[in-house]
């Protein structure tokens, strides 16, 4: 059997995930720093929590959650999400995913008709840029500064394309904590692309994967909420929240939550993709957000992290020259470091994995063919104190 | 935002399945003899052996599986698994999958272009025709008898569908405790399969959920073994096993195993569909094989299901008037019940329902268009000793 003949075009053309082969060309090199990856950090995983509630779930409910579950996601598990959150949302509005990045593709799966418009941020998480990729969407990007994407840009690229006949489906923004960009939306942001995307009939699809993970300052409202707040309840936005930067990402649970039709759809493709995420973890989120750990968890995450992020932030302050900028998130994981223009990033990062330090450059955060090539993204959260004071050390003198 | 307007047109005319629709028309109804679902029993989940094994896994393993895991799937339950069927596999000819549904999609995903042409059995599992009718696949049947699909009726359709310049791309089959057909392929006939898709080019995928639910007699090498003793390591078998029946549907794991190539792009597929199965899910089923828990839970479950297999083959045997037949398997979940020519299940189904007493009607098992209506398939592990009395007591009147 001569299989790669028998593939389907589009999986013969499918992109696989660069970063992926970046961390991989790392991978044996001793006493590496890498700032490269997204990986939460280990010590902040609740193991004794969750082995102790892994073991009363099964033992307790084994009957329940050992046996097929609801494609629409546990409804204990739902029902426990909406109390925290304090939404009024009605459970049907819901589904629970095999982490966000089930959900982002059963997003894509209901909308995407190959050729479709999908509007990105650039830069944008790239590992969501290869599933609308793989399901044929036409990706098109706007830059974003300091408060979020360029309003005007989008416009004129909106404009452009509808004059060429193109179907634009929806636009995909993380506006809390950007990764890889590091910036967080301001409210007016917020609020201008809201009225924008409403007035457009463009839909919106969000992903929230840090907005919890806030070290100071105070949190603005998601686009859902602020959707249903001040825009009479619109359905135009579809939230995606991800347990893994929360909890840890090897429970695979995440859940979405927007208009009901498009719920509906979005399960009925569960049924085809996974049937359900699993049943057992599902059931342990629940308990673990009914016993109220979660919200203390995450406030001890947060005093975990941001000393980390205060380091890295004072050893570039004192290392890195003046030419190059970088931004001060308030939360998240990532930093998003722009270089003299000119100075090229992936170039940059042969040199450091010569020097044991690594990072991801940031013109694979860009659809190909609008990349940019002075940036690069910074991760905190899995390095010592120590590593990331010699790391940016080593970035900054092979920079000078 | 008005969605539907927004859905991508496979996601408007996708179907979903029949059997929750039927099953659900039956939910509120009080003390009603299920013979319909496809569920195992409860009594038969190693909970206690379970709960221990999570709290374990998580405490010790903790940093590990609730961090990111590889798309391919855990290597150390890849390892264990290889053990287990004792099979001279390289780990890269194997990928952990989100139960088989998702096994089933990402191949479906890898290999179909839309109207490319899927051979299935006549009857057959209607949660996987959904799956390949999802992803636009051109779906054909051909009957089986009581050692497997018939052969000649195979030979004519291929011929038919080359003759029309039909792609073919590959055929699903169910070969042992088929769902719904009850029958499980002659050894004679598994050769005649895979001499003729060999010759051919059409690669097989199969669905292996039930082999390991044998109650007696004596078992038969999977295609995918045979294809690698006899037919010089072929590898034209991709085999798709679950863990639903043997442990639990609610822990989302299977695995798969096929050619590198397919198994790299289905690989691909994944990283875009989930990332990657639930990692503690995973690691758990890896100890229960390392703690060698699996071959006597099986043994057990057998044991549990055995008499009731011969309970309803016994009170079908005292109940049915001679004009109807069924088939007699060695074990997995299902029987397949043939009424007279022209009586028809669908509308027996309704009456049935009205006695309380359920099953599914034959005719859901097929592509549509293609539907036989006197047949019918009776689950028998999910009911009571006395329910399977009664149910078959009732239904047998209704026939009469």
């Amino acid at each position: 059997m001569h299989y790669p003949s028998a593939f389907s075009p589009v999986t013969n053309k499918m992109k696989s995930s660069l970063i992926r082969e970046l961390v991989a060309s790392t991978k044996n090199i001793p006493d590496l720093i890498s700032f490269a990856g997204g990986f939460p950090a280990p010590a902040t995983f609740p193991k004794e929590e969750l082995a102790k509630i892994f073991q009363e779930v099964v033992s307790t409910e084994g009957s329940d959650v050992l046996q097929y579950g609801a494609s629409e996601g546990d409804s204990i598990l739902k029902r426990e999400l909406l109390k925290w959150e304090g939404l009024e949302l009605d459970p049907g509005q819901m589904l629970t995913t095999v982490g966000a990045t089930n959900g982002l593709y059963l997003y894509g799966r209901a909308l995407i008709e190959p050729g479709d418009v999908v509007l990105c941020e650039a830069p944008t998480f790239l590992g969501t840029l290869v599933v609308f990729d793989a399901l044929e969407a036409d990706i098109h990007s706007i830059p974003i500064d300091d408060e979020g994407i360029r309003m005007e840009l989008l416009q004129a690229k909106v404009e452009e394309l509808r004059r060429a006949n193109k179907r634009i489906k929806f636009i995909y923004v993380i506006p809390d904590f950007h990764n890889p960009g590091g910036i967080s939306y301001s409210l007016e942001r917020r609020r201008e692309l809201l009225a924008y995307c409403i007035e457009q009939n463009i839909a919106i699809v969000e992903d929230n994967p840090y907005s919890r993970l806030r070290f100071s300052g105070e949190a603005l409202p998601t686009f859902l909420r602020l959707a249903q707040q001040e825009f009479d309840g619109s359905d135009v936005v579809t939230e995606v929240v991800s347990f893994s930067k929360i909890l840890g990402p090897g429970l695979r649970v995440a859940y979405v939550k927007g208009n009901r039709e498009l719920i509906t759809k979005m399960v009925s493709w569960q049924q085809k993709v996974n049937i359900t995420p699993d049943c057992v973890s599902q059931r342990v989120v629940s308990r673990f957000l009914e016993k109220g750990l979660m919200n203390p968890h995450i406030s001890r995450i947060c005093d975990h992290y941001r000393p980390y992020l205060n380091q890295m932030l004072q050893q570039l302050q004192l290392n890195m020259p003046d030419s190059v900028t970088w931004t001060k998130p308030e939360g998240g994981i990532f930093l998003w470091l722009t270089l003299p223009e000119g100075m090229n990033a992936d170039e940059l990062f042969v040199k450091a994995r010569d020097k044991k330090v690594s990072f991801i450059p940031g013109s694979k955060f860009y659809p190909e063919g609008q990349e940019k090539f002075n940036t690069l993204r910074l991760n905190y959260t899995f390095s010592t104190m120590e590593q990331i004071e010699t790391g940016v050390q080593r970035l900054a003198s092979l920079i000078k």
